[in-house]
């Protein structure tokens, strides 16, 4: 054989969830792709905002020379001056052109992150349930995932992330606007968890570095506004993308941004487009970087994912199931009415419905619907979800 | 300090060649770009073809509904089955969807081969001279390089390559036409490693895979044709992009392609894309994907290339340089006048002539030429080439 064993594992250890997912495609090939309710995966089908489209006419109607050409690894500066410009907005820190690489999708900025952190053996801490992509991103640079549980409500539980402190922690990874759960950490809860991690850094000679992960950024309901991170501690490193305010994901255009209060700023600075390079990204893709700039302030109309969630949490809610209300993102991740969330998942699917168990975050007995896609048929969706509650 | 040990490491192992670099730009912002003639980088200054130009007004003008979104980690099924087709034109083996991921870039696409691969302390056989590169790459997924030194004229050693195979071998690595050294291995040297390898993976029980690297597949000259790669073995996984033939670096654009006839071909094909998604790349950009099939044919004009190469090798050569002549790729690796490398490369930049040392590239004595410039200014360098070969 000639495959890594870690990878052969990989591809056994998923599984289950696998043959899930392969059987709802089976579905909708067999019963028709309307038949079939598609809640798994976080692929929004709404378009860009006009102003994305109109941008890219422009950029090809008129190419200049060298628009597809190499730039500096960590991009135009031109983009990261506009990137720099918003981080400073937003947090009051003069961020420069070198705190701000150019990424391949926050995923890739993830990875790029915990490769310019990570010796092997160390530890980050995550808070349960989260992405569950993040235990690959670790073990990529050698790391470890130490996961702690969410407080009431998917909140930081700040005592269990002091506990799971120790002189391996170089980081704590949070995601906010979070998948799965769609709760926003509060301007208290990111003051409190910096105030932690500054007496833990001191106490341990280690700096630990806070990782926010904030691809949903832009996607907040009921005036809800989330609070910048750089404001509640000094170690901090962003991570984000244009995959869910821009609707690009398949386009893999995002960035890091290094706090300016960050004890290591300038290594950082240099660390990033060298682990960029390095990891085989090269750089973002040029054309998308050249987007940017030019549709300062548009997003995606989020009205249809307020609807959505709105329609579905108020109908689950009513079906008796315990359920968090998502302020952002476009997630709802309610506890399972039984107590196998994977039993639940295979139940649904039996009525077309396709979820995706807890487990797969790391918390069993919980299920993630998405809700980024047509109000129609989510609506279509709510009588099979009463059949299905109410066949248990 | 919160940055990894490996990063600082490298960041500092590099700082000689980049102090060098850094000069360069130091000197273009002096004294003016047209005054320093930069060789260092291969990033090519001719412009995509007319073809791509207009596919993409031709795609961002009529957009259709779902252009950005994800589609699955392995890429359209429309790309795939157009890169597939082509594979079987080139090798008359029956490639099929599976067998093609779409990857960012070749980088991108060894990434993904390599984490398929290895297992921690698995060893990988490359030929010096080599992409500097490569040595990231092993080391992202716990491999290890195993520097094979080429034969004459920078042709395919095969008794150094027997030689260090060895029951840690997992892969050869082979990049033709090659960077640094523009040789290209014709069908009888590629026979002969791939008899090699199938006698060693019998031996030793265990399958060694050859990737091979080939971005500047379409770059040749004089009319010679690279052999295809896949005729010459079974256990082959080929890793392309199309930065130089479509001039589209910067959009980070490429595949890998695993022979139908490797051992592990299924198992691959279910790797390749998890591991794709698991380094944090999940796809490659996908209007870059929508294009490839709508141009296809075309490729940059490689007429400037090879005026580039006849003026530089016809007068390094007159001045009584050592230097192989180039069959494809394009950048030329003559051999140092005097013994030491970076001293050499240090009295060329005294002159405002970039070049880089070859022990950049494994091999200390050599220094790369990069020719993928307006030939204007390959003329004007001439004189200086002159001087400095003149003045030592």
């Amino acid at each position: 054989m000639a495959i890594a064993k870690a990878l052969e594992a990989s591809i056994q250890g998923s599984s289950l969830i696998r043959a899930m997912f392969e059987e709802g495609e089976r579905r909708k090939i067999a019963l028709g792709p309307d038949k079939v309710f598609d809640f798994s995966l976080g692929n929004p089908v709404f378009e860009p905002p006009l102003a994305v489209v109109e941008a890219l006419k422009t950029l090809t109607q008129s190419e200049q020379p060298g628009t597809h050409r190499y730039m500096p690894n960590a991009g135009y500066k031109e983009t990261r001056d506009y990137i720099a410009s918003l981080m400073a907005d937003e947090s009051g820190l003069a961020f420069l052109v070198g705190d701000i690489c150019m990424c391949v999708g926050a995923g890739g900025a993830l990875n790029v992150i915990l490769k310019c952190l990570l010796d092997p053996g160390d530890e980050v801490i995550v808070i349960r349930p989260y992405f569950v992509e993040y235990d690959y991103y670790f073990k990529n640079h050698g790391g470890q995932a130490v996961p702690v549980l969410s407080g009431p409500g998917f909140q930081i539980d700040l005592a269990a992330i002091e506990a799971a402190i120790g002189p391996k922690t170089k980081a704590v990874l949070i995601n906010s606007p979070n998948n799965p759960t769609g709760v926003i950490y509060d301007q208290k809860a990111l003051e409190a968890l910096g105030g932690l991690l500054t007496k833990k850094s001191a106490e341990l000679g280690r700096v630990i570095t806070l990782i926010s992960d904030e691809p949903y950024r832009a996607l907040v309901y009921d005036e809800v506004k989330p609070p910048c991170v750089f404001n509640s501690y000094n170690n901090v490193i962003l991570a984000t993308s244009s995959s869910k305010d821009l609707a690009l994901p398949g386009e893999r255009i995002g960035y890091l941004a290094i706090s300016p209060l960050h004890q290591d700023r300038a290594l950082l600075g240099q660390a990033a487009p060298l682990a960029l390079r390095t990891l085989g990204f090269v750089n973002a893709p040029a054309l998308m970087q050249r987007l940017l700039p030019m549709v300062k302030g548009a997003k995606v109309d989020i009205e249809p994912y307020r609807i959505n969630r709105d329609l579905l949490y108020n109908h689950l809610t009513s079906l008796g199931l315990d359920c968090v209300k998502p302020q952002g993102a476009f997630y709802l991740f309610p506890k399972c009415p039984i107590a196998d969330d994977l039993l639940f998942c295979e139940k649904a699917q039996a009525l077309n419905l396709l979820v995706v168990p807890g487990r797969a975050f790391g918390l069993a007995g919980y299920f993630r619907i998405a809700y980024c896609f047509q109000t129609e048929m989510i609506r279509r969706s709510l009588p099979v979800f009463t059949e299905l509650i109410k066949g248990l």
